[in-house]
């Protein structure tokens, strides 16, 4: 049977060899640690399978007969944590149910909290003010998904039973049955000029760091509303922060910085138009997501090729 | 051309009387008014529909010749401010569908915001709190809707693509796909036993008024949720606000309350498990809602029974 190396210093190591042995029974499960009379990992030679997130530089390197990377979370930018990774070894992207419902929950509740102005109310009953404010139709709100992969196409299509104008941007062209399906550099200030809610779901490459700034900001209409819940370095802070003071944009949800926990003197934190969440817009479940990792595994056992490795020239 | 009188101390008249002059030209619109320098009713003898919201006692009874009353919200239990409503004249309940979307709307809110825990992230926010919960899983959670008519029956359909558990109980039998319909007095209990979020979407009735109560509470299970966007009328205040003190129900989002606005000093505007909306889970939208109006008085025209009338004897 294989052996996995756990590397994460932020995930719960217990819940996830609880999963995986579960589904894959005599499977040994190491936990890597930072601190040698905790680590586990033994001869880096046995290891068959790493399960990682944001692994220290030079691990992976050692696992010297390594047949997979798997990464713990949908995004794989945390792998640039180690410039040594070794590139023979093929990484896999995490696709799980529970990932991807989570975040189309996350993104469906930031629409209709912006839509149905569920912040001016919350406010309000703060203050202990009754006060009706006029309801917009469902059908004249045009929402926007930058990403249109397996979080942003999903949350793009439970959008459209709720009567939104739905439209995402993607890299390549895409076709998603009611989604006004937009692409490349050429259409996205079309798609951005459409948009009053802006949902951004890509996966952080050299191309997409930093594509919300002060131009793609611009490109929306006055009163949009911003939701980041892919990783902090798509936006541009001081261009975010500069078009809510100056009224072009009325709100942000962002769960994703630059620097994670945000640090306590961030602007972010006291700014009336941003609402925080720590970084959940969707967590892995183990006892869920370790069913794709065992597919996986399964696959390179029969000498089958993983699903959704990552491809390197494009980085996602 | 038919008359109509229009008749509400709450609603937008103008708006009302250019979305049904704009669907159905040469009609004839009066505007009542208590002050009668400004009342438009003309010779009472001349109306032939009344739009209405909570009417005054005594005035539709005047209407000698009134074909139809047609109710300006989904309720119809306003009507009861009138003890004098003429029994021959048809009641018809607004069914529309941007009230029916705004309701379900809200539903899928509170849902996500309980489920996932985005109440609590608020609080931590404003604290500057960077921490992160538990993810439960939606296949877990199991939604319960009190009431599947229009309304509540929208909003079951819409919340099993979500993935959760949906039941719905309602007085008669209902067959809706992916939904557990419960029905009638024996199954309340069971259905209540089986419920993590319960959601009130009935009409309010001699039968369901005090319905969330100390009994149908206690059989909730510890740490549920209520969600109440039906009628004041339906919560038992002191019942609700001693099951949240107590810790059984963790949390309830109130939209209506017996006194609206909700007196200033009512404990539920500083109850930290309280969220409070001023009666706005769905308002009337009178560009939509006015496309059911003019269906109903083209069907009275043309000698069909209009859709969707009160049964006198089941009250909604």
């Amino acid at each position: 049977m294989p052996i996995l190396l756990f590397m994460s210093e932020a995930d719960n190591a217990d819940r996830w060899r609880d999963a995986m042995v579960e589904k894959l029974p005599g499977i040994e499960f190491r936990v890597w640690s930072a601190d040698p009379a905790a680590d586990e990992t033994g001869d880096p030679a046995e290891i068959d399978y790493a399960l990682v997130w944001k692994p220290r530089p030079g691990v992976l390197k050692g696992l010297v007969n390594l047949r997979a990377i798997l990464s713990l979370g949908a995004g794989v930018d945390h792998l640039v944590t180690d410039p040594e990774l070794p590139a023979h070894v093929p990484v896999v992207r995490l696709v799980d149910r529970c990932l991807t419902q989570g975040m189309s929950e996350t993104v469906i509740y930031w629409v209709i909290h912006f839509h149905r102005k569920m912040g001016v109310y919350a406010r309000f009953a703060r203050d202990g003010i009754w006060k009706k404010m006029r309801q917009a139709d469902a059908e004249r709100l045009r929402v926007g998904i930058l990403g249109l992969g397996e979080l942003g196409g999903d949350a793009a299509r439970k959008l459209v039973p709720l009567h939104y104008q739905v439209a995402g941007w993607s890299r390549r062209p895409k076709e998603i049955a009611g989604v006004a399906c937009f692409h490349g550099d050429d259409q996205l200030i079309p798609f951005l000029n459409r948009t009053d809610i802006l949902v951004c779901l890509l996966p952080l490459t050299p191309e997409t760091a930093g594509i919300i700034d002060a131009r793609t900001l611009a490109a929306l209409p006055a009163g949009a509303h911003v939701v980041n819940c892919a990783r902090g370095g798509h936006v541009v802070d001081e261009d975010l922060l500069a078009a809510l003071d100056a009224g072009h944009i009325a709100g942000a949800a962002l769960d994703v910085f630059h620097v994670e926990p945000l640090p306590a003197d961030h602007p972010y934190w006291t700014h009336p138009k941003v609402e925080i969440t720590p970084h959940v817009a969707s967590l892995t479940v183990p006892h869920s997501a370790a069913e794709w990792m065992v597919r996986n595994i399964q696959r390179i056992e029969a000498g089958e090729p993983p699903f959704n490795t990552v491809d390197g020239a494009r980085g996602y």
